[in-house]
């Protein structure tokens, strides 16, 4: 690989482009992911979060190109494989969309697709396929390895799971820019010690610490930034303005056109809500409950940009054994539980929103199935062994516990909520370490 | 000063907000620094440089307010002058428009006025003196001690300056975020040091070496970022395009109503630029030469947005004693040179850009005059020294250093331009340090 | 407090010394600490473990006195208080001999006696208390303080135990020196929360998560460092020496008089093991036994000092429910599996160690029992809440898993050895974690 | 380079041992320079700088393998020659003796030897070059390498000199372990950017800036910590001690064995004069003045250990143009002012100690002829440049800057000898910034 140009990062130093890396990186479609933060609303909360999906795709290309010489050192890949690996690293978030993980709910139900979908359409279908293929690269190829469909089980590992360069520059970026203590890594250590056992990615048992406490990380920027009360209320407050306004502004179609899609940036979306058109007079929506809809969307909107946030006055934070977490998905469980806490309250139900959240406690392999073990390297007369995660103390420990539900609501309702909150859901979330932020 | 709000920054740790600074916080009018980056457009070749004029002032509140304890401890002010130091650092920045000083410069030739004749409007005739005045504070007086018009110089020397919070905050958060190495600077030391003598600011003769090290910090940073060729590229596009399209977007005029001047964001401003109209049919403005201009402001603006920047061809860094430095600010002259330039290469002028920057190597004092000494307190027999600058070995290296005169073109034009730019300036620029970055 | 003198650390950057702070620290008895390594025999695994029992002294005491001045400003103490506490955290390892708990192991066997104990004689009778004296303070209040006899027990608690300053003090240093990347934790976070609540210290809920990230980073630490099994080889070395040439040294003796338990640093003591007369016609002790013991002291000490350390070859991390748990501090039965080893392995008995530590998941509190709760104070309605430790899953899962034993014998029996171990605790080490390190 | 052995280093993290390197890091030899410390006695002033020569050298070494790759990858060396590098910075301290610099000026005034001439000598005549020889090195290969005299100059100033790995490792090292904000460099920069041309090391344009924050750095850890006045104060009496006592104990002709001359660390070295006899019936010496020099030797070894330091009463920094500066190394003149300023002030003359101390600027190359230039590699057309080190404004300011004297004395004849040194010294210290830290 020769080395094009070169970037400056906080998190890992100089790296370098090659050309056909630059190419991309120069590229409108790739150029646009510097208007989508990383952590769509945290900024609200931790100020410095203003990183986007921009610098994070250059540390994940970065550290694939690490991990694949990694591999081609234990000659495992070749030096081809290496460059295919960062341009999947490169490209793997190339299709999200603003406010990332928000604006993916809204296309999950209103479209039923996800920004991995429209990162293969990109890939295969856009400027970014014309430059692959300048410089001999197959967007298919690239495109299978950027979202686990290669035949290669470990190449995909390394780019998304509990061993992947995603995790392990996201952890890091996140807690660089947010100033948390919680998202430091060794992540050295776990890709120095790589290895491919039977299809799948491996690492020397001597990193074992390492990765339990890059799981450990993960789990408490779950706590203290992902799931935070005031993160969750921002962006429950911008979903909520996109689901209402998006058969007005078809946000949940953008996708069809690149042409549109690329001008969907964080702050233009935002823009767009802000910039509603909701007087009757004004608006060709002749619909009542459309303009009310639009309404609401666009003061959540404003709410948004000045910051006055919903306030959480529920929080269960919920055991895996817990009779909730089945319900947690269920639309309709929740849109009935909101009306009950509303009606208790006695105010608007468009004022009561519950947030439930679920994440995987350990990130969701390529293909989306939950990981079950880990496979460690070690010296004779164990040479290989495959660990349940289960055995492993510290991470037994936060298998399926990152279930999480919140009762919001505005400033003026606060104490009505919180009591009928507490009505409904006080019941079933009966340890206190369930109660703890309420 | 009681706490009721907290701040989790990666500069300073966690640190809090009385109750005015929060309401002020939570403003609209302050929460629009969230979207005026610090470093305007070096996120464009440092990619995490994506903090804003929002973190900055809220960690020079809080540096002010250590300054403030620290000379509160040694009797010199009262708790009420703590508070209001750190409501003037908060508000220092106040007046900023989109990309900070390149705004300030179009401000400033069309209609002459500086950023902080805007902040000193909004501080005392906006929704910002409402507040001050609600919790008893007087807009006048914290505009004052913002904008270094306090009757008790130490104040303003703490706002603005060398030994100021402003400094020492943007030191250290533009070396964080940038990951360039050389910001780092003890500012726990000089801010513990801070002595008052004479009705001015002093240091302990301890920290001596820890000012000498900000000095030098700064003109590390001036030439890794602040100067950096490919940063001033696009500074230069920008300022360009906003030139060229003010007399039809008004932006120098926007100051004239807050509502207006809120909207200035830096995204907005090149959304702006990005939606000029510039089709003759479709465009209001008959005239040619608008239309032309309002061309060339569109396609700087489009060329910012997807990166392809400006070419550096030529580069002088000017000693003190370079007969060019009278001539840095007199835009006949430069205008003429680009002329020349364009002449000899054979292209559109329009195609060629002079950039001459110069700043202090010493941060101008409150009074804007140049600073000369600094006052240090020691131990007896020598109480107290009044020790010129010059007479510092390192400081004195590089006062006067920092005048900069570089010729930008576009990439096609790159070798017709340098060669006619180094039989322009070539000359002039005769000591082989000047030409370095050639 | 007046600062009369200042000293610099990596760990808490400039902190200052009181006067009555500074005399004690220049006193020979405290100078001393600056020869007793932090972590004993850490520094031949980790090369720049070289920090000694002084630095964190002086660590511990600023921590103390921020502790301090936190809970004086939530009035729960005096000013005087917090000079206290500063003292007894200065103090409270200045019992320590060589190599720390090493050292310790051998008093507590051949004189049933502990640092603290020593501690205690040398606050109340040796020149501190004299210093003690003359600045007005009560040696026996100091020294209850310094060893969790205090009759405020949330004063003890900042001492010693899970929220102590010890904990966070060393942590953080053994983390930096070692360059393990476990020990980072937000002590700034913690500190500034605490309270007092039913005369126990308390922590603000906000709090919770660093709480639980100290005690995993502790946790971690063990794993990585403490109980590292190099580490560890090098410890038991020095410990067999110790034991075998305490008859002819002394050692266990040397508390006795304080002139001879100043000169007791780790390289003395080395120094002492290594010139230990070993010849027949040169030595007193005609006892044959007695002269293979101190030969086999002598040795070891030789293969400390030249690094050719034990070899692990059989490893187990005991799970909670483990049948050899209750074992590990059997003397006569650890006795016995080492012969037994050895005669399967056919080795001399001498040269088969088995090293079995035990360390409390959470550290013990000031009057050493186990802690099963913690206080978290929040906001109304659930003011004040006592939750388990074992009901916050991260810390459940790490309550009872500090046992670990080993085997270890010298390189040339490496095979041997490793196969009779397997054979002899084998079985009883089922699960594959805790073999991992075999 | 095949991997045996992995060292954890907080400076550079995880790097590797070869087999040599690891046979000669284990030698007794090496293992020795775990108690030499890297700076003698800063640890008194600076409690954590507990760092020794032996993990500097570790570092060295690993800096070495680095540069030595970045050529090889540039076709300027072989992989042969990088091993060879890296046994060289492995190497290049082995000479040093007890508080290194220190026992080098007694080694100096006593044998005309240095601790290259030491360091030659071990690694060609000793167990060291039985390693060498075994894996297939030449001892005298190595040696010439690791004292500057390979006939590759380049090769040289990859171990010595201002763009060496010495200077890299042992400012960022230095600063870490003290704490002092001032070492913090880009070694990464600079390494990577590493050519040879025309015989000579040189970098590349790019990292100029980086070349000249290095010198700034070394310069400011020279004011702030190598000569520090009370890290000085410590040196000066451990000095005077060995010098006094070197022909009691001949530690200046220890190096002759290498039995001996391995013995000698830091504190065996200290504990060596702590236990002198200086009772006059119990000393085989019976000349009267020897037992009074001994005396002094001891009781100066006794103050140093109890941390009563020398006060410093007088000092200035020598601008280059001063009177004083040729004076520096006159050895009588020296003596002479000493015994003047004694009888003004009416004190023992053998309690007033004039320091004098010089550094080069800029670090000595290879040969140890002072360096003067810089070959800087760079793009068309300027491809190479020879720029003098006095034409980067930084650097310039510094050339030259560093000598120092001082007048130090007890503390009871503070205020006496204060007086008497600067009537003896004052008027040719006659600018303020000489004076500073009077």
């Amino acid at each position: 690989m020769r080395a094009v140009a070169e970037i400056s990062d906080p998190i890992h130093g100089y790296f370098y482009l090659s050309s056909v890396e630059k190419d991309i990186v120069d590229s409108p479609l790739f150029q646009r992911l510097r208007r989508i933060r990383q952590l769509a609303s945290a900024y609200l909360t931790y100020p410095s979060a203003q990183h986007t999906r921009f610098e994070h795709s250059l540390g994940a290309m970065h550290l694939a190109g690490y991990a694949g010489n990694v591999l081609k050192d234990k000659e495992y890949v070749s030096s081809d494989d290496v460059q295919m690996l960062r341009l999947a690293a490169l490209l793997h978030d190339i299709g999200h969309g603003p406010f990332s993980h928000l604006f993916e709910e809204v296309l999950e139900v209103k479209s039923n697709i996800t920004h991995e979908d429209i990162g293969r359409m990109i890939i295969r279908k856009s400027a970014i396929s014309d430059i692959l293929a300048k410089h001999g690269y197959r967007a298919d190829e690239i495109s299978d390895l950027a979202f686990g469909q290669s035949s290669r089980m470990f190449l995909n590992e390394i780019i998304s799971g509990g061993l992947s360069v995603d995790l392990m520059d996201y952890l890091q970026r996140d807690a660089y820019f947010t100033g948390a203590h919680y998202g430091r890594i060794d992540a050295e250590r776990i890709i120095s010690s790589l290895e491919v056992y039977d299809g799948r990615l491996a690492i020397d048992r001597a990193a074992l610490n390492s990765f339990e406490s890059l799981l450990i990380a993960r789990y408490q920027m779950f706590k203290a930034v992902y799931f935070h009360k005031t993160v969750r209320a921002a962006e429950v407050m911008l979903l909520k303005a996109m689901m209402l306004a998006d058969g007005h502004l078809h946000l949940s179609e953008s996708y069809k056109r690149v042409e549109d899609y690329m001008r969907l940036t964080d702050d233009m979306t935002l823009a767009n809500l802000l910039m509603l058109k909701v007087d009757v007079n004004n608006n060709n929506d002749k619909d009542d409950s459309n303009i009310k809809e639009l309404r609401l969307a666009k003061r959540l909107a404003e709410d948004y940009r000045d910051r006055r946030l919903f306030k959480s006055v529920f929080e269960s934070i919920l055991q895996a054994s817990s009779r909730l977490i089945n319900r947690l998905t269920d639309a309709r469980y929740l849109k009935d539980r909101c009306d009950e806490i509303a009606g208790i309250a006695g105010v608007d139900p468009d004022m009561v929103y519950i947030d439930s959240a679920k994440a995987p406690s350990i990130p969701r392999a390529p293909g989306k199935e939950e990981p079950r073990d880990l496979i460690l390297v070690g010296k004779e007369p164990f040479r290989v062994k495959r660990i349940e995660l289960k055995d492993i103390p510290l991470i037994s420990s936060i298998l399926g516990y990152m279930n999480m539900i919140r009762v919001y609501t505005i400033e003026e309702h606060r104490e009505k909520v919180a009591k009928a909150a507490l009505s409904v859901f006080g019941s079933e979330a009966e340890s206190w370490y369930e109660r703890i932020a309420v």
